[in-house]
């Protein structure tokens, strides 16, 4: 694995492949590396002749009261990682790098960003889409792998990939889960002993509702009551949000209808957990 | 020549032409074409395998007040002067083939446009960086071409590339004149005889800037009067502006130093005439 910090480097590195005919395959991170990061890694070794792993803890995607500078890091631990699951390269540049005199330009993004966690964020998405746009720019994969646990970033990115007409194909990948069913994360060591017996009612509750659907409820006011009955009645965990919207688009829904994303959002203690379903 | 209209069958021949090796240099127009835009193809026919020459009249970057409509536009006379100029691919995508739903992200622009043409259409810059991402990941060239004349438009598109690091190299082309030293425009025909006899002014207060600053005047204020006071004399015409700013930053100079512009645009009776001179 080579570990690369210049993004002119990195583009000297993929035309070698292009050259070649070798396709490229890019899992971008903020590092941090957990399980969910290796499936999509694992995905891209099997689906790809090169891969392309890239670390950037991207501040113009962070708010003004957010957690940049204490966003935790671990390079070496990364490194070692990655190296274990076979990456090619390891792009690594830093904020310097990347933003040498504060972007010119930025992308916008107008939908998809005012519901679920991008409700209290905004200008997040505008963050990531411009990073995005910046790293698909530097690696021209012929594909991108996402994890769909975030799945308003994966709709953003699907967004920003059709419309800017990217030639690039979204691999979104499925959310990895413990045996209970609860959604795997670096958070969840977080919760409380107690906290962690309760924390899979959220999905069972998705699973529930997913099962009320299948039985031919098609009201969404019924389907979020449901939900959060449930995860009020079986945990100590506050709701943050329970939507169920049209997906890709996340817009609300009258009724059930065509593709369609169930999310939610639950604060414990010391930790906030989000989970979804989405229902073709 | 062959004529695409839709995105995905110009990606398809993009990518065959990558496979086999061969670079790709693209112009991208609005149509209309004239002696400038036939520079720029017969640069790019050159330089390059393939070329590919975009007609498209965006209308992202025309303002409410403007005229996206009445826009000239004449297919079959741009169609055989593409293929004199032994262009390879004419992409002409309609309106709805590139904007099918209204764009959910788009480009900011957020500097080099509050200067010179830009002051006088807010948005018009937003419009030109997202259709020109766009076709950027259409046609996927090595080499973009765009005429000087537009400079502020270079300027952007410069920062376009630097800041998004597209993997596309710039070729800013030259301002075509007239043997007086009248930058050629389609526009030029709607001066009256007096008024053709005048405007050559501009361009010599141009080179009459360009010979004090060689004498060593380096304050844009006395420049920029000199330049005014040449026009004023010699013409009819009324300045719309005289600016002398960083180039390709565009910002203003306390005195003159580095690479710069002087860039001016004059009305006339039925016509508004720009010029403009890059000093490095």
């Amino acid at each position: 694995m080579r570990v690369i910090t210049t993004i002119k480097e990195m583009q000297n590195e993929v035309l070698k492949h292009k050259r070649l005919g070798q396709s490229i395959g890019f899992v971008p991170t903020m590092g941090f590396l957990h399980e969910g990061h290796l499936t999509l890694i694992s995905k891209a070794r099997k689906e790809n002749d090169i891969v392309v792993l890239s670390i950037f803890v991207n501040p113009l995607q962070f708010g003004p009261k957010e957690d940049f500078s204490t966003y935790p890091r671990d390079f070496d631990r990364d490194c070692a990682l990655a190296e274990g699951e076979k990456v090619d390269y390891l792009f690594y540049p830093s904020v310097d790098e990347m933003y040498p005199q504060g972007p010119s330009v930025k992308v916008v993004v107008q939908e998809r960003t005012d519901v679920l966690c991008g409700k209290s964020r905004p200008g997040h998405f505008d963050g990531v889409a411009t990073v995005i746009t910046k790293l698909f720019h530097i690696i021209s994969p012929e594909k991108a792998y996402f994890g769909k646990k975030d799945a308003q970033q994966v709709a953003v990115i699907e967004g920003l990939i059709t419309d800017f007409n990217f030639p690039i194909q979204l691999i979104p990948v499925d959310i990895v889960r413990e045996e209970d069913g609860l959604a795997k994360s670096s958070r969840n060591v977080n919760l409380s002993p107690e906290e962690r017996k309760q924390a899979p009612v959220i999905y069972r509750s998705l699973e529930n509702a997913k099962r009320a659907i299948n039985d031919g409820e098609n009201n969404p006011v019924v389907l979020t009551s449901l939900i959060k009955e449930m995860i009020t009645g079986e945990s100590n965990g506050q709701i943050d949000y329970v939507e169920i919207l049209s997906y890709p688009q996340l817009r609300p829904l009258e009724k059930i209808d065509g593709s369609f994303i169930i999310a939610i959002a639950v604060k414990f203690s010391k930790v906030r957990l989000i989970d979804n379903i989405i229902i073709q």
